[in-house]
């Protein structure tokens, strides 16, 4: 019976078809724009239904409007398998960020439909609302409002940029209860979901850059996060201040940073998965000149691991070094707030099974870390068995570019595919 | 005879009441303002010029608005003794930068006035016009303009910024003669001047940490200055890049920086002269984000040494370094346009002169090296035997904060006194 995945060249052109109509419906001035809770998104949402009602799924919208599209197992009592993403995009992003999750789990149903079967377990398709950072300040909104997990401030002070209108009343002009959101009150019962498997494109270059079209996710990378490191010194004279009279501010950050690639290089070496970036680094502009020593300098941290011990070990060992380096060198490093979001843990059973299949239906595939959040995270740290199949892309994502191939995106699919069906039958 | 350095108390006291008068006819929001060709600078060389009528100076003011106030010596043939400084100021700057020279000068000549003494050699006082960069884009205009060095073009290219208006302009406002310096004109024959020792604030924190009221100068510091400095990497996902793939600007620049301190150790470690000041570093503020890898990075470098050889080493390194770590991070580090000015050099016999009479005279004062450029730099490459005297001050200068004590200017007075008559004695 485990053949579903063999024959999904029909599922594969309707998947293209949807990818058109969405392109199509929210084309921006050079790429795809789908706010959250604005008439992309709610286009993309609308376009799922429609799928739905014509494969005559179960349609369920929950209080933050996230949508759960349902075949309905025979066992109505067995916690349901999930899959899905979020069907918000950046403001002129790619067409595949998130939606094309959504497209594999309908283009799933599609298969079991014409199949004409039924399986065990209910199937249900997440549309997920708001992940996307760019619309309003808070991590992956739809997904923890759905486990009653958004701060409920967030609901207020988050504000639209291009609306400039809170997040709760995005919320109710879309006919959402956001008092629902507010009270912490839960959509989804963990309880009640036997796994969650996401699909969604690869947003770095790896699978481009080693040649596969599919990627099994590790692990989830959590971060430390630093935005507002400062280092205070004393502006002098270029030329008349001695050396050791120097209070430097970027001779100190400078040091500071390359201690912070040393530290990533060893804990590489010891095997463990980091990634670190200092993406802002600036003298003050109004101030700063050739000829003035710099007594002052800002910059940012972002620090990603799939294993918070590490994010921890290196926080510590960064406060050691700004505290040694400003005790030499006369300045004062203020590291500022920190963030840290954890890991989100990739389920091992779910893992292996994924290599596993890869393997038996010949599909290459690596195993590799997720860099940037997704969903996932958040239903793994809700104890949802969780894994993520990844589809190799073009020129990143977040950006007009972003590019996935149909076949790329046909090898995913039918990972998804086999790996349900076996999942229902195990 | 060689005495009038030992009762310079009436001297002192009235350069006390020119830097009041000074200070009282150019005071601004902070600190004094004396623009170049502007009306403090004028009111400055008014002063001066009212000082020498009273002393019976001959005067001449030469087509850049020069001023040079001479005691004539017994045997006009021989070359003249010079001495002086600038009298123009930053904007909202101290008192003493520059005028602190010109009134030591003036100083001297009434205290060989009150003396009834003749020198055998003219003594001559030059007030220098224009010495700061803050109103025109060009160095030492007036040192240069009076030997023929000043470049046509800077005439008309350079703008004030507060008039708008050009440097021939403001010259022929203040009725001098701008065609005859475009025509290179000379106004001053390196060969008719016996040597030039200028007088000067120290602009760094060296005496005052030393706890010395003098400094003779070694060498005034010639620079290497790198005003555009760019990194090119590419701009990328901060979680989603591996770090083999990355091609990190600022993790480019930071190992550059660390390299150029570097070098700075070991030269100074090898004995030689040298100050490096990267006071500008920053990626783009209108484009970067603390999660994404930086692509950009712009820097400043400003490296002085009194030893050009060593600033020829250095940018030879440099660029070795820019070209090795572009190559093994894939960015491409380009210095941009470098400009070298040279080392001015400090005669060897008159510094050892000042250093002698310093020690027999009683004047704690330390040999170093002047980290800022002097006008005594132009006198020095065009063959002026020139030395400098330092005078220690408080809080550097080019600020309102700027602080000579004048007891300290009387043991720099006294220093230059003594020198002078020296000189014109041997």
């Amino acid at each position: 019976m485990s053949n579903l995945h063999s024959d999904l060249e029909a599922e594969t052109a309707l998947a293209g078809q949807w990818f058109d109509h969405l392109r199509t419906h929210s084309r921006g001035r050079l790429g795809v724009t789908r706010a959250s809770y604005g008439d992309g998104e709610q286009m993309a949402h609308d376009l799922m239904q429609a799928i739905g009602r014509t494969l005559g799924l179960e349609q369920r919208i929950d209080a933050a409007g996230n949508l759960y599209l349902t075949l309905p197992g025979r066992d109505r009592g067995l916690p349901a398998i999930m899959t899905g993403s979020h069907l918000d995009s950046v403001p002129e992003g790619g067409n595949y960020d998130g939606a094309a999750g959504v497209v594999a789990g309908m283009a799933m149903l599609a298969r079991w439909r014409r199949a004409g079967r039924q399986p065990l377990h209910d199937i249900t398709v997440m549309g997920v609302r708001a992940e996307e950072l760019s619309w309003f300040p808070a991590p992956y909104i739809g997904s923890r409002a759905a486990f009653g997990l958004l701060e409920p401030e967030a609901l207020d002070s988050c504000m639209r940029p291009d609306s400039g209108r809170t997040l709760a009343q995005h919320m109710a002009e879309r006919g959402f209860q956001p008092e629902r959101i507010r009270a912490r009150e839960k959509q989804l019962d963990p309880a009640r979901i036997a796994c969650f498997l996401e699909l969604h494109i690869e947003q770095g270059p790896v699978l481009v850059r080693k040649g596969l079209p599919v990627g099994i996710v590790t692990g989830i990378r959590g971060n430390l996060r630093y935005r507002d490191c400062h280092i205070a010194g004393r502006y002098g004279h270029a030329g008349a201040e001695p050396r050791e009279a120097r209070q430097d501010a970027v001779l100190a950050g400078v040091e500071f940073v390359g201690r912070l690639e040393q530290l990533w290089l060893a804990h590489e070496a010891a095997g463990k998965d980091l990634v670190a970036t200092v993406g802002q680094f600036h003298t003050d502009t109004a101030v700063h000149t050739m000829t003035k020593i710099p007594g002052e300098v800002w910059f940012s941290m972002d620090i990603r691991s799939e294993d918070n011990d590490v994010l921890r070990a290196i926080d510590r060992e960064l406060r050691t070094i700004a505290a040694e380096i400003g005790a030499r060198r006369g300045v004062t490093i203020d590291l500022g707030a920190c963030t840290n979001a954890l890991p989100g843990p990739i389920d091992r059973d779910h893992r292996a099974r994924l290599e596993r299949l890869a393997c038996e239906l010949g599909i290459a595939a690596m195993p590799m870390a997720s860099g940037a959040g997704h969903d996932s995270a958040v239903f793994g740290t809700q104890g949802v068995p969780t894994a993520m199949i990844f589809v190799r892309n073009e020129h990143g994502s977040h950006n007009p570019d972003e590019a996935m191939d149909l076949a790329d995106f046909a090898q995913g699919l039918r990972l998804l595919v086999a790996a349900v069906e076996e999942i229902d039958e195990a």
